[in-house]
């Protein structure tokens, strides 16, 4: 997938959402510059250096690191700490779901998607329970689970790639799901702090360490750019009989891996943006369980 | 009015506007390189270099000079034309509402308020009927009307700085109902192309340039920048009893000369952005004939 006009007015977007969740958008940074300006202006030669042939992900994905080095903290370490704790709250008043449904596997892997709405990168806020609703009630844009059911049954180990903090609270229900069917499941967070993405502490946090393997990616990208993450998380995906994909970034940077029959990938993600909704041919904000 | 961190994501999706009337987005423009990627890293340079103190406006003009460069044709040619024809549409079909009004210049402000709306740096389209019912019976947001009308009473002479090309369609309106009050209107377009601002050619295909004298003022910037006008205009600008001002790019630029009382000016737009509502303390689109 690769880098849309639409898609810049959007990076800007995200540098403001970062700059305003920092709580310091109009501090001064020396000189008579206020940190804002270092930001927007600071973050241009990233773009003028981005391969638009790539993913958008992988140009955010400089961009946000110049973000962090200029704002000098993580953004995101807040919200990403409460909505865990949101989330965990929302996915509390769902005990029940998944041990009175027909076929666990179908509302947890519903569940899973409904968690996705809870990405700061893009919103700013969110209804996580109305998501719920629509997601175990509603038909999705896109819904391969009759291939998505077979490949569970059939696959031992189970590579699972988690996208955001909060998110993962969700990701945990179908987890236990893939546990009690037999599966051998990985769970894989970011190397270290991008976007509201979950790293180990956010794992932690919302218990998925206690419930299965937990390895980070060595990187700090925006979904999984392959080349930029570490020889032994590598090792993982190279030998992983069946991937679980969750969100936008890692539909972007791994699609291309899907499409060319390198691996057998299920992504599970609403579509956030109408340049990544106009690629799959959607209205935005559907929800997927895609197998391209 | 200074540059806000909102203002950024602004600029950008100004220039896919641009780019999107130009049709000719993914047009290669040598070496593999899209002329999207073009003009997206080509203004970065000119954003780089902007006084963040002085008006969004100021930062924009030098980025819409360079988006024409790149693009090598004035994006807004067409819709400029094809909307001075459909405002000069909607406005025969006010024919009527100014010599049936007990205040015709009261009616006539509204309307050429109402005509602000038609602005393609900002919307790419406009329901101007429901604007003009909504100008004309609504009240406004910010309405100096009482002082507008004994200031113009009190003037001999008007300088009437039009914005957008359809719009002036309705300031020839009010300029009518000037002319019949006895005022001498000068009306003043830009020197060239920028936006979908109006330019001497737009002012003869709406037929101002038989009604009243029109200059332009040398400029190809939004709103006024009087440095960067010509000396001809920025007499006539001093000399001026009084200015009615349309449209926002106007305001920007123009509000510290209002607020540091060196000149009477009375701001005819509607509130286009967040950043300028915010300004103002206003809601979004809110319509505002004012005098700070």
């Amino acid at each position: 997938m690769k880098v849309h006009p639409d898609c810049f007015p959007c990076f800007f977007r995200q540098a403001v959402i970062a700059l305003r969740l920092s709580e310091k958008t109009f501090e001064g940074h020396g000189e008579g510059l206020f940190l804002f300006e270092a930001v927007m202006k600071g973050i241009m030669p990233e773009l003028q250096k981005a391969d638009l042939s790539k993913s958008p992900a992988h140009a955010t994905t400089f961009m946000h690191r110049r973000i962090r080095e200029i704002l000098r903290v993580d953004p995101f370490k807040k919200v990403k700490s409460d909505y865990n704790r949101l989330a965990a709250e929302a996915c509390g008043r769902l005990s029940g779901v998944i041990s009175g449904s027909p076929d666990p596997l179908f509302t947890a892997s519903r569940l899973a998607i409904a968690g996705n709405i809870i990405d700061f990168g893009i919103f700013t806020s969110v209804d996580i329970d109305a998501t719920v609703k629509r997601a175990l009630e509603g038909p999705i844009a896109c819904d391969d689970y009759a291939s998505f059911k077979e490949a569970v049954e059939n696959a031992r180990d189970i590579l699972y790639l988690v996208d955001n903090a909060g998110e993962i609270a969700f990701d945990r229900i179908l987890i236990e799901v893939l546990k009690k069917m037999g599966k051998d499941v990985t769970a894989v967070v970011k190397g270290s702090p991008v976007l509201n993405d979950a790293t180990m502490e956010d794992a932690r946090e919302t218990g998925i360490t206690d419930i299965c393997t937990v390895v980070d990616n060595g990187s700090d990208c925006i979904g999984t750019i392959l080349d930029m993450t570490s020889p032994e998380f590598r090792d993982l995906y190279d030998k992983a009989g069946l991937v679980i994909s969750k969100g936008q970034g890692n539909f972007e940077t791994l699609m291309d891996e899907d499409r060319q029959g390198k691996k057998k990938i299920f992504f599970l993600f609403q579509s956030k943006c109408e340049v990544v909704s106009q690629e799959l041919g959607l209205p935005l904000k559907s929800m997927l369980l895609k197998r391209l």
